[in-house]
């Protein structure tokens, strides 16, 4: 096994020098598309999509037959793993997720196991080794998971929550269990992205969507612990190849030293922090995937044009340590042709930067 | 008119030497009360509540009654300002605030114009002078507004919104159009209040709940600047007492230093950012109000005190310049009872730190 042919994406992770700066997009495979919607529409419903590994290969691949795209990304959903572990995941319409049976008694919490990922995920599993197949040789592909606190944000409220009142009082008055939660969670996590790269994942990515909704004390303590535990247990090289790994906290700006310095190869970060800045906080240490805000893309194509060369411009002089993203996923109501002029700016612009150097 | 007979709180804003950290909580005045449940019931609806100048009182003073708070807050809502401007302010139950008539054509951005707060917001300058008559010689009185981009975000999206993508559009698209609804919202909220401070507020708190959600760079073109522009025509001065000014934005830890530079007195921190580590950063130039993560609430009294202590030794030693309060408004089902703990423990414990020193 060798390289993709276009390995940007992996070359930029591991601060070696680019053509361009890459570019992919938080959930890039998605409703946006009207491709998207039609096989989502066949598949009956978003959970059976995901649990098809050729429909989910399907439309992981949509996106690059748009796009330029520099990575694809394992089409999935964030609470697999807890799903896995028996909370029993369901979808009701307009709501977002919910689980059957939250964590409510002590009893269950200690119950709590590790899932064998080749058991009970091995619809994941299949769906990675799948897109990895059908990309052949064109692009990385990533895989991912939600961080242990975001999965015990929906494993203790049930579902979403505006307040995260139940877990929030669970950490301040029962922090045993919480962090019981956590260390299976942990865990398990690990066990599911290592699992990913043995199927053909080529770097990995921990979304800790809730961790910038705690208290500085109690992001180190209750996310950023356990995703440093996570990074220290991934599989470092798959067939002569290291795998990176990159961590995004939605929301955590003002701890990105202390997320640099867990071990990850790259930082993804939201649109609040500049990216100038963020580089000269902890670019040297690790690579930075970001950081335009997705409403961005409802402007005219001009506009998003000269926002995603403020972004370029923001970060920099240099050849590499830069993946170009979206702060945040992307918006179901983005205008697809709006993508495409973002993906061509970025390739066209950073290009010309590296002439100029 | 002199100083309250309790004026740590004026006296923690000029950064004069205090008896011990004044503390009150935002949305003090709320449904976590039954005796508010009550008076709301009684009036109706929350919007004839906020319109009753003798009701707002009532509500404004019953947590003064249960705790040993060092400030009051005029009971009012955030969206008096874009209601007088004509937008038609109404609540439908669970969906929070809308407007009848948000704005979504150029005709109306550009025919929209300050309103005489002493005309269509009379009743808020009433509820001001009849709270103040009310605490007598006790506590001072907190006069506050939404600020310019919050309200922005509501006038334009008609309501709340998961993602602001009209607001965001707006700001990529028509920075133009977006610049002239602030302009005019900034005049209307400065006029706003500097009324109150006529009618009888003795400090004043702009609210700026969604500023966070907005990139570095519009952070400082949309939000900041206008907020500057009300912190510089505010009255400075009233019956020989000066009137300090409070700036709150949610999600603002890392504009902390461009923040305290806007010429306020204070600035509100949520619980995202360590105190004493925004003491470093701009502790020595403004006061800083915060920042108790709001769900420490739903915890046991013990754990309440230990983490009410935990804020007071991370700001650290010295007799004035914080202001004790939660990193956001109390939840409805916060026990009452755990507010008494909370507030008892930040008057001991930081009178037995001022001792020490």
């Amino acid at each position: 096994m060798s390289r993709p042919r276009n390995d940007n994406f992996l070359r930029a992770l591991f601060r070696e020098p680019t053509d361009f700066t890459p570019v992919w997009l938080m959930r890039q495979a998605g409703r946006y598309l009207p491709e998207y919607c039609e096989t989502r529409k066949r598949a009956g419903s978003f959970l059976k999509l995901c649990k098809s590994p050729a429909m989910a290969c399907e439309v992981a691949l949509q996106p690059l037959a748009r796009y330029d795209l520099d990575a694809a990304i394992l089409f999935s959903d964030i609470l697999t793993v807890p799903d896995a572990m028996g909370l029993g995941l369901y979808f009701t319409e307009g709501e977002g997720p919910k689980f059957e049976r939250p964590l409510r008694e002590e009893w269950a919490i200690r119950d709590l196991s590790v899932p064998d990922p080749y058991d009970h995920l091995r619809y994941v599993m299949d769906g990675v080794s799948e897109i990895r197949r059908a990309l052949g040789n064109s692009v990385p592909l990533i895989g991912f998971s939600g961080s242990p606190y975001t999965l015990a944000c929906y494993m203790v409220e049930g579902g979403s929550s505006s307040d995260y009142r139940r877990v929030k009082t669970m950490i301040y008055d029962r922090p045993d269990l919480m962090h019981r939660i956590l260390s299976v969670t942990a865990d398990a996590v690990c066990a599911y992205l290592n699992a990913q790269i043995e199927s053909g994942a080529q770097a990995v990515m921990i979304f800790d969507s809730w961790g910038g909704g705690l208290s500085a004390a109690a992001y180190q303590e209750f996310s950023l612990q356990y995703m440093q535990r996570i990074v220290s247990g991934l599989i470092k090289k798959k067939d002569g190849e290291r795998i990176p790994s990159i961590v995004f906290t939605k929301g955590g700006g003002l701890w990105l030293e202390s997320i640099a310095g867990i071990g990850c190869d790259a930082v993804g970060l939201d649109w609040t922090i500049d990216l100038g800045e963020a580089r000269r906080r902890v670019g040297h240490q690790v690579t930075l995937q970001g950081n335009l805000d997705p409403n961005v893309l409802f402007a005219a194509p001009e506009i998003i044009a000269v926002e995603a060369k403020k972004i370029l411009d923001s970060y920099g002089p240099g050849d590499s340590g830069h993946v170009f993203n979206l702060g945040h996923g992307i918006s179901q109501f983005t205008p697809p042709e709006h993508v495409a002029v973002l993906v061509e700016t970025v390739h066209d612009y950073s290009k010309n930067l590296r002439i100029k150097i």
